[in-house]
């Protein structure tokens, strides 16, 4: 199933606003940008043109391979040394539009000017942020395929980790004849991923007991509680997002009763969502839940992922959660001599409660 | 050696122009945000101010992870639901700044408008994009080792197509009992590169003979072009750049001479590169020599690369070419019926010559 984009909320917001097109411009890696563009692989400024009846894409060198994803109605070649805010004035112009253009809040401030000094009343709007928040069914498609690209990665990780022996006493674990290192699981977790045709994005290890700044480089040893956190993205640039934590010859303790807390909360909070239910609620509930275990429950969040590895709904800002939203649940306990657990899930809220996408134990042990 | 960032030509430039601060905003993912604050994995809106004498980093959630890496004075809370240009407008306001705030043109529209809503004049400068230009020693030393790492998934590009059969007369190229497809080739591409420690980037192969659109999905067929652009990049954000051709079972003809010209231009423009010699002149080497082999030179150009896989500067609209700036030298030959070869070179602007960065036989035989 190819990407649409659903251009019928933006026309609603012209329409509600009296505007004559929606206009924006950056790079790809712009996630409205990406929205409404579809593109993959293109480099240099873009910018998407929605008028009442017609969408355009300006795109740099070679528009013909942006035609064949552009879910819209014309790719134009774009500026090239003409900067593109003035290129799509001239677009708006050829247009015979006149009055008010809405754009994103994020929209360079150059382009804002172009237009502005074309005549255009220049105005604000978060209808593309709202637009992105349900997801489709092919967008839902792609993030299940990531997410199950980032089970590989953890996969991957709880088999070094499996492997991994103490060596020495007083030495770092050792794994295939070399100490065990951050950046060897994060390197395993990355080939894991990219062999499941997905780009690894920012795969975070923290390795053990101080809080705010858990090591992210350097060796693992015996005991030490390791927080993997894979964001993987696809070709389309769409995420998943699974957090695991994993401890090798663990003396339990601490480390299980925060497991438990964590396991426990998320499990409560994907209990709690569903039709009806608010986002503060699902949110509340996570937190309380850490809390009845007798922890600190500052690291909990909630929070929507797609072309951005995080995005709106901000759970505790949020209020109604719409079905077909996909979101991060998110907890962590940290204690500053043992360490953190973190556990995070992707979810699906559907008509009939919250579902999982991909299924990855919780356990400690690897 | 950890990346630095040179702020001087920042004040350089306030000094130039009688102006207080420089403030930038945006993601990570903005080149500009990611040169100033050197962050990675931070999710969300960060921002810059560089005044006379400190320099600020502005960063969401975890400001004690990007303390280890920014190399300013000070990380400072964003503005969590206060947005963040009015946020860097009240840290201004703390000291006593007054008058013009320059930003790059790409800072959000909002985000200049809360600056000038607080009072401050706001001019755009290039003044970052040239920085940029020339690599320091520790940038290009991530370069290398992200180009080495293209290198390794173009190995791995060619092992597979060496061993790459026709398995049925007129049927696709088979490897591994399966035919060879557009997407297997990048999944093992991405995967070799990520075992590298890198980040696959957009992995393009462009198979076959139309020359606008190659086919980018699908089966290989024996005798066709098959165009391999690698731009992965490291954790600090680096990129490479290698594109090589290859052809499995080739007839020879007209690929063996869109070969020889494309390998020919590299060689002349890298030949012309250094010091006193002019980017126009380099550009020009690569357009002359594609056309002394009777090919049309459309697709030849030379950017540079950095934290963006395509930034300043582009030879053709350049004077100049100071030692340090890291450059693709990218040529490329299409015939309707044949198909197109194109190759590209990473190579820095040395005192003595252009410098090669990484190496890969450009021959078309996997």
């Amino acid at each position: 199933m190819p990407l649409t984009s659903d251009f019928e909320p933006v026309r609603q917001e012209l329409r509600d606003r009296d505007a004559r097109a929606f206009v924006h411009v950056g790079r790809e890696t712009d996630s409205t940008l990406r929205y409404l563009g579809r593109t993959g692989g293109v480099e240099g400024e873009l910018a998407v043109v929605v008028t009442a009846d017609r969408t355009f894409l300006l795109a740099p060198d070679a528009p013909a391979a942006a035609t064949e994803t552009f879910p819209g109605d014309q790719v134009l070649p774009a500026g090239g040394e003409i900067p593109t805010g003035e290129r799509v004035a001239t677009v708006l112009d050829d247009l015979d539009l006149t009055g008010t253009v809405l754009t994103p809040r994020t929209i360079p401030h150059d382009a804002a000017l172009y237009l502005e000094n074309a005549g255009y009343d220049v105005a604000s709007t978060t209808v593309v942020d709202e637009a992105r928040v349900v997801k489709t069914d092919p967008e839902r498609l792609r993030q299940t395929t990531v997410q199950s690209a980032a089970c590989a990665g953890m996969r991957r990780v709880a088999a070094v980790l499996s492997e991994a022996h103490v060596h020495e006493e007083g030495a770092p674990l050792h794994w295939e004849d070399a100490p065990l290192t951050a950046l060897r699981l994060r390197r395993e977790a990355n080939a894991a991923m990219a062999k499941q045709g997905v780009h690894p994005g920012q795969t975070a290890i923290g390795i053990g007991t101080n809080p705010t700044t858990p090591r992210s480089s350097g060796a693992v040893w015996a005991g030490e509680t390791v927080v993997v956190d894979l964001a993987p993205f696809g070709p389309d640039g769409y995420h998943g997002r699974l957090v695991r934590t994993f401890v090798v010859d663990g003396d339990g303790g601490w480390s299980r009763r925060a497991q438990l807390a964590v396991n426990g909360a998320l499990d409560a909070a994907i209990e709690e969502l569903g039709p009806g239910e608010t986002a503060t609620a699902v949110w509340t509930e996570l937190e309380a839940e850490v809390a009845a275990y007798g922890f600190d429950a500052d690291g909990v969040a909630g929070y929507g992922v797609g072309l951005d590895a995080r995005e709106a709904p901000e759970l505790d800002r949020t209020d109604d959660l719409d079905a077909g939203t996909v979101l991060a649940l998110d907890a962590r306990v940290t204690d500053d001599e043992e360490g953190t657990v973190r556990l995070a899930e992707l979810v699906e809220v559907t008509e009939d409660g919250g579902r999982l996408l991909g299924a990855f134990p919780r356990s400690l042990l690897p």
